[in-house]
């Protein structure tokens, strides 16, 4: 079975958006993995069909109610084994190892939420899993959702072919990578660096290293103080 | 002069995306920011139209090349005083006091990567900004792009409106968001916390507020230690 997407959402024609193109965009043709995106509101019941209601205590904005949130969850997710993620700046920040967990199952069902949030007994509940993409306000979960799916997708069996094989990554041993040259040779009278053009191998490699170990530190010291996660 | 987004892509066709929907695309209909994507093969000089070589010292992938970029850069910026972004798992990760900052200014020039990488030369000599929306790796600067966008759009004045006005955000103060509740007062035996059907506003401000801390202590100790922004 191939890697199987559903999105619950208020603007269902946000999908697949960029996932449309490129890469993902062809794997989705092959059907290399598959997305559905799904009208919340499809799941209310009164004519105006209404999702959401004012905060209990008060507050601007308003809170995406439980009670269709937990219909239309139940309805695309029955008792399948696909994680149910909600994105939410609440939520444990991404990691490539999550992505890599994530692409190595079954598929997704993610939910979008908007507005102020969404009632914390759908949650609880549905044992959601919250999930956050960085340490920034976004008009809702679609964005994040896309943003998620792409580095799912890009690492799926057969979706980048030969293109990924050898490739070292940021993240890769809990390093930044290294910086990248090529042709020309000089570029406004910035040369490529030379040990670079030397063909002595383990100095290239050496030189990479160090360079990826000293950005790392420069930028992101957070980084030497994780557990390192291949 | 409305915000200015440029971005310079070999996939113009992914833009604007999502943000053609829902708040930022009635945004950009209004001509509250506008969006102009620039093919970066439109500077390259051979018939193929090659914007990519193989990497200095050997590897796998391809880099882009400085001297296209250069011209791409200086093409659509000039001497503009537009901040030039280049989206990179190797960046400053994106924070929601940046935000604020890009979307105070007149708008800003986004470079998208694609493949192994960006020459280091053209990431130096045109002072480019290397921003992260997250540590995990994507397709291509394309998908970050779009979310930065979104943070973005959603916050320039008019743009949502009344809808923000009040609203209390996950890193507002250094805290994520306390949980919300709505109707239907009982959800799968599961009822909202008393003390927020009690109309006592003193007590519901407490509330929120411990709880608020409390998810921040569990979920992102982290963003505690870390020098609060409004």
């Amino acid at each position: 079975m191939a890697f199987r997407a559903t999105i619950l959402t208020l603007y269902p024609e946000m999908f697949p958006g960029h996932l449309g193109h490129s890469l993902a965009g062809r794997a989705l043709e092959r059907g290399q993995w598959s997305l559905d995106a799904v009208q919340i509101r499809d799941f209310a019941e009164d004519k105006h069909r209404t999702v959401d209601d004012t905060p209990a205590g008060g507050g601007a904005g308003m809170v995406l109610r439980a009670d269709i949130l937990g219909r239309a969850i139940d309805h695309v997710s029955g008792d399948d084994e696909r994680p149910r993620l909600l994105m939410s700046p609440r939520g444990r920040p991404l990691s490539q190892a999550r992505v890599r967990e994530i692409a190595a199952g079954p598929g997704a069902v993610i939910v979008c939420g908007r507005f102020e949030g969404v009632d914390q007994r759908i949650i609880d509940a549905r044992a959601l899993e919250e999930v956050s993409i960085g340490d920034y306000i976004l008009s809702g979960g679609e964005p994040a959702a896309l943003t998620l799916l792409d580095a799912v997708v890009r690492i799926l069996p057969g979706v980048m072919g030969n293109a990924l094989s050898g490739v070292h990554e940021s993240f890769e041993g809990g390093l930044l990578e290294h910086p990248h040259y090529t042709r020309p040779q000089v570029f406004e009278e910035r040369e490529i660096p030379a040990v670079l053009t030397s063909g002595n191998h383990s100095a290239i490699e050496r030189w990479r290293r160090a360079e990826a170990e000293r950005l790392t530190r420069e930028r992101r010291p957070d980084l030497l103080s994780q557990p390192v996660t291949k």
